[in-house]
Order: C-alpha cells, then structure tokens, then sequence
C-alpha cells in the first residue's frame, strides 16, 4: 500500500481480536475531543463482513435499486454508504481531509503504514511487533512481556488510567513529528 | 441557498410525505445504474429526527467518545457518519464528486435549486408547483390535476409503466442540459 502526504496526523490502533484496540482508540477520541479537536475515526470491520447494521439504514435502500453512493441526511446527522469495491483506505482518507479533520484515529488494518500503536495480550502477539512497521507504542497486558520489546515506548493497558496523560502526550508529539517529516 | 457548479448532473424530487419520491427516485436509480452509469443519492430525512438505524451502527459508537467523522469499513461497504451540525447539503454534495458519481439524485429539499421533479397528489399540493423553482417536471395522481399544469412536462404516476422511456429520455436531457448551461 502507497502511503500519500496528509495534512493531519494518523495514527492506528492495531492488535487481534480481543487486544483491546477499540477501548483504547475510545479513550484516545475522547482526550483529542477534550482538547477541542476534531477527531475522525476509521474502523476496518475485518473478515466480519459487512458493518453492523448497514442493511437497516435508509441509504441501504438506495443501494438495492443500484445507487453506488448514497446518504442520509437528518437533524445533526448524515449518514453516507459507499458500495465500491475499488475504494481503498487511501480514498476514504481523502475523503477526511475534505472534512478537515484535526486528528484521524483507525482502528485496524494492519498492512497500513501509517504510525501505530500495537495491543500484545500474550507472547504469540509478540509477532506483530515483529512484522509490523512504524510503530510508536506498545501496549501489554502483562508487564513481562515488556522485557521482550526493547524497541519501543511500552505501556500496560490495565494501568493506563495511572499513565494515560503520559502517553497521550508522548502520541501527540510523536504523531505532530510524523507530519513534520514528511 | 448559493448553487455552486458541479460536474455532474443533479436531480431533486420533490412532493409532500406520501406522494410517491421515494418510489420514483428508486425507479430512476435503476434506469441510471442498467445504462451504467454511477448514481448518486441523497435523502433528507425531513422532520422525523435522524437517520434510521444510526444508533445501532458500529461508527455511532465512536461518535458518543467524541468523533466528528466516522467510518466503517467492510465487505465491499464503507459506511461513514458525520455528526456536525454546520454539515450542509453543498459541503455533501462535493463529496459526491471526490466519489466520481455520473448522476446524483436528491430525494427532498425542497429549497434548493437543483433540477426538480415535483410530485402532486391533489390541487392542495399545487401550490408546490407555485412556489418551488427549476422545476423539469410534474408527476400527477390524476390527470384532471394536469389542467392546472401548463407550463411543465407532466406525467402520470400511476402509468409510469407506459411512458418511463420517454420520460427518463426527457430527465436525462434536461439534466445535461442543466450542466452544459452553467
């Protein structure tokens, strides 16, 4: 995947099943929403098949007639389904810079490049730090498996409520350089 | 309501609740999508709240932590929310053509200034054919209402069946007339 320059930071929050990465991207959205930025979100639904729900929604609707893009709009709300196979993540994030959003938050995709934090629960995780590039952090579960990565900014996600004003800021300006660089 | 220029052609349908868009937004939708071409679709959720089902979405979830944009991703689906109350219907319409859409139907807004079909189902709701503005056409529920009606092509809806080839044909060059003038 061919990374492209965006004017926002990016960071992903990628681990198995399980790892916690939904919790912890929770977290993150509401530390940046506190601070007054605007957070965009991206979650890869994995081998799940489709998102949750999609088939419910008014602008699925328009998607059975043959529509390839359709929205709702309503109150505070819209809602936009996209139905193209050839629409990659690239795409998609494009489609936040037009929305100008401060931060982009993705939960997910491994294969990515983007700048990454990395949920380990056990030792058999420990491959993704391994395979995975552009890494910032690592998160753990077990403070033993800290002494196997050596590398890295580590955390344990049970005590993150004690170190989480830490790591919040050490992402920030980690992510505020990988714009910079670029 | 500014009326910004597009690339691509954009047809409003529009009638009082229960006059028959969504049916015939949906037929036009087909007859787009059989000649290939990449529809389009906006509907206004009117009155009645937010878009159905978009609480139960996985990318609602992010929205209650704090994000502004959210998506998720899976199969060949992206679903995207925004939560922003200064959204407005331009601002989604030039996502339309980062998505490179041949043709965007709209089902409701009644006060923008797109190409309109209006829908008619008695003479109470002439007075929309009165007050609505660039309107291409009018669908009647009765063909004594066509009486009032001089100064537009008009069509019956219930016999639709009969005459769609040559009101699709009539829509479609209208409409790329619409971009051609502009």
């Amino acid at each position: 995947m061919q990374d492209q320059l965006y004017t926002f930071p990016i960071c992903q929050f990628v681990g198995f099943k399980g790892s916690g990465k939904t919790t912890l991207m929770n977290t993150f959205i509401s530390q940046y929403e506190k601070i007054g930025k605007r957070v965009g979100t991206i979650k890869h639904h994995g081998h799940g098949g489709r998102p949750d729900a999609v088939e419910g929604t008014d602008s699925f609707l328009h998607m059975t007639s043959g529509a390839t893009v359709s929205s709702v709009a309503g109150e505070d709300i819209v809602q936009l389904t996209i139905n193209d196979e050839h629409f990659a993540i690239n795409d998609l994030i494009k489609m936040y810079e037009q929305l100008s959003v401060d931060v982009l938050l993705i939960e997910g995709y491994k294969e990515a490049s983007f700048p990454k934090i990395v949920l380990v629960r056990d030792e058999t995780d420990l491959q993704l730090v391994k395979q995975l590039n552009n890494i910032i952090a690592v998160g753990v579960w077990d403070d033993e498996l800290m002494n196997d990565i050596s590398n890295y900014y580590t955390f344990n996600i049970h005590h993150i409520d004690k170190n989480l004003h830490q790591l919040f800021d050490y992402i920030t300006v980690k992510l505020t350089e990988s714009i910079n660089l670029t």
